[in-house]
């Protein structure tokens, strides 16, 4: 969506397949461009009807190529006129049969037809343009789109309801508000204005605070939206490919196990408590080598290296524990874990803050050895899991979900949290600014150098938005006045 | 499509995604039921608009789950009143962002609605009970999406549009108008008829002609629908991939080189002359080794008995060489080929009809080499092609396109051609009651005997458009008599 304007034509009729391509019982192409329907019915049997049709009708009739008179497909269009629609342009959407033959063939006939190939955005970036969204609903769009589990959704639903444009609108708002009453300072004299204006500090807070509350829904958003990185380590045998596989079963995989390329890890999609999770059982590994053994070299190297890689990488790390480590279990009879060079063999593992204990196979365990329950050699947490009775598994998904959001505000006011970095980028850049202005509002500094860094703001805010600033920033200013001054 | 109703409730609503499952721009998913856009008004944001919508309009709004009021997504449904629309009967079409959670999120809403998931064929099969369509075009939907060329989807296409129904009703009215005679002479003594009423031979033939001639086009329908399997074979350096490259460069490949699972050779997807064509490059071939070198075993026998079993599965086998075996060019300076074990080292493969020799590198041939153009060693035409130049490759894919047809009858009336194995059988089982019913009268068997065979000839016919026979046909015989008798 960081689309420049300049680098699309926009007063040309686009087309492009709107479903993904594939074999099905529809696809839908759509098409938007002045005079686009007129040029359609050119191709299409029920030329007069469809000419004659009102906005959102659906007319049915034969495609054929206006060339040869060949048939190509019986096709239902929706025409959309001028103003509805999508891109708030004449437009309209062609579903046709979904053979890959039939696509081809239908998109082949637009291209014939004059019609040119939309670029990536491109019906969104027109919408935009004509007025039917601003950019935080545009990019709302792709992030529906994009979204991975059902809070993601949600939350990429808010921002496309508006969510964000009105609270960057209300904040504008105050900045607008503080603007011209420092203007107002700055165009009269002292005597004129007389000593009720002063600046308004209370409003700059506001402001500040609500900035700060956008930007720091950011890290949730990224976890709503990218998700985590979750990787199941630990010796053979301790039962990683069970747990991994009762992770798919139960949390409904949208991949199911999608082997790595290398074949050094299985890799899988997920979600935990509504946290898309990319799941990966490095069953492959051997026990992981401590550092000095990496000078080895050739392909086991490699696969080792990509094992570690894939570890620095993981937002969360369960360590799996079996009960038949060291042959008598993993636990000493009072619980406590032994000899931990065997069991955590790399020491910094061990001692990462990501790491989750999970002693596997809770069911076969000898009583006494319960006792090892929630218990870590550090004293964090550890759970104990059984894939056979479900023994555990919800526990874990907790203590995922808890480590994942201790640190993040999960949401903003009514819900609002922001997952676009572009977004975070300019809401950092209009919190700095304000921060400027506060300092220099606190140290008396002149008023347009004041004026300067708040401009600043508003700006970064109006290109969140996707607004042009200076224009109504002015109004604002000589609304305040009155009239025929 | 050979669904019995018996296995479909055909009263309740029922749902499915109509498009291809994976990320895009939207989705489409479809339902169909009576009182359908009733249900889903309470998921439905502009619900007052949704319930008094006309057919064929498209109404915007947002769903939500009417248990806990979540959003779901922005979406446009189109609704269609009983009677219009696809099956025939109330149904909607819910146009929706096209992410692969929103999607799961959207028909996950359905389920809880209490719609039903759509067997396959579904929506077709209530088309058909509603009398949208007779099963001659249920097929062809989804012949028309299977289709992989052109010409295919051309053939498709005229039988959705009737062509095929057509043809049968037209051979059934004639079979009904020979039943009715018959069964006249069969009800009255030949004294009240007269003699003036004796066997149609002639409409008898004219039928037998016309079911001929439709049974004739399977095997172009085949051929354009499921389309040819072609080698490319030949010694290690010969030009192979460089010829496989090509064609897919040339002929717009679907798949772009999809590599078999098990490494031995390499297949991809394209029309030639309109005919899809499966292409397979045995790069990894070795020289073919002859039968009795079979003995061995391991993982190259394995690939030895796949190669020789693509070979045999073959419609077209391309023998590829080139100007370097032998040293001095493949061919002698008067264009003969020299040593044949040597450069077809597998004799039944050069006796083989479906072979074709193809000189490659016909760019850096030596000048006296030229004349091995269109020479090969049986006198079959060979072929010289060059990838550098595109020398001979529009000649090549000629020779293909010629061999493949051949033997066919390409088209049949009105360009009608069937492709369904049912429809075949179906056909045949008329034709040979036809033929049975010829030879009894002929040989002057009772009429009530050959009555049989005419009424199990229509009965193949009715089978194919799925039309229910027996009330017609006495419709026929006692419409021929005067009213009031």
């Amino acid at each position: 969506m960081e689309a420049s304007v300049k680098s699309y034509d926009t007063n040309d009729i686009i087309y492009a397949l709107a479903t993904a391509w594939g074999k099905s019982a529809i696809a839908v192409v759509r098409v938007s461009g002045d005079g686009c329907i007129e040029v359609l019915s050119k191709a299409f049997s029920s030329s007069r009807r469809l000419k004659a049709a009102k906005t959102n009708t659906a007319v049915y009739g034969r495609l054929a190529d206006p060339k040869d008179g060949l048939p190509i497909d019986d096709v239902v269009v929706t025409v959309y006129r001028d103003g509805h629609g999508y891109t708030g342009e004449e437009a309209f959407e062609v579903s046709c049969h979904g053979g890959l033959q039939v696509v081809r063939a239908v998109l082949s006939l637009l291209e014939g037809l004059g019609f040119r190939k939309a670029l990536a955005g491109e019906f969104t970036l027109r919408a935009f343009l004509h007025g039917k969204m601003d950019l935080t609903k545009a990019e709302a769009v792709e992030e529906l789109i994009e979204s991975k589990g059902r809070t993601g959704q949600t939350m990429a639903l808010n921002r496309l309801n508006g969510s964000l444009f009105k609270a960057i609108s209300n904040i504008k708002g105050i900045l607008v508000g503080i603007m011209s009453t420092v203007e107002v300072q700055l165009d009269y004299s002292e005597d004129e204005i007389g000593e009720d204006l002063s600046f308004p500090f209370q409003e700059l807070e506001k402001a500040m605070d609500a900035v700060g509350r956008i930007k720091a829904t950011y890290s949730a958003g990224r976890l709503y939206s990218q998700g985590a990185r979750i990787v199941l380590a630990g010796p053979t045998n301790a039962g990683k490919s069970s747990l991994f596989n009762y992770f798919l079963k139960e949390e409904r995989s949208i991949v199911s196990s999608v082997e790595g390329t290398t074949r050094d890890f299985i890799e899988a999609q997920c979600t935990i408590d509504g946290i898309p999770v990319r799941l990966y059982d490095t069953a492959g590994f051997r026990d992981l080598p401590s550092k000095d053994e990496e000078g080895q070299d050739g392909i086991e190297a490699q696969g080792m290296k990509r094992s570690r890689s894939l570890l620095e990488d993981a937002d969360i790390i369960l360590y799996m524990i079996g009960p038949e480590e060291d042959g008598s279990g993993a636990v000493g009879p009072d619980g406590e874990v032994p000899c931990a060079p065997h069991v955590l063999p790399d020491a910094n593992l061990a001692a990462d803050s990501r790491c989750i204990v999970v002693y596997s196979k809770a069911d076969i365990v000898h009583p006494v050895q319960d006792k090892r329950k929630d218990v870590s050699k550090d004293g964090r947490k550890a759970v104990s899991v059984s894939v056979v009775t479900g023994e555990g598994f919800q526990g874990l998904c907790s203590e995922i979900s808890r480590r994942l959001t201790q640190d993040i505000q999960v949401q903003g006011d009514d819900g609002l949290v922001i997952e676009s970095e572009r977004q975070r980028i300019d809401l950092e850049r209009c919190h700095k600014a304000l921060d400027a202005a506060m300092m220099a509002a606190k140290h008396d500094v002149p008023l347009d150098i004041i004026s300067m860094d708040i401009q600043e703001a508003i700006e970064a805010l109006g290109e969140i938005t996707g607004e042009v600033t200076t224009d109504d920033i002015l109004d604002r200013i000589f609304g305040t006045f009155c009239v025929g001054k």
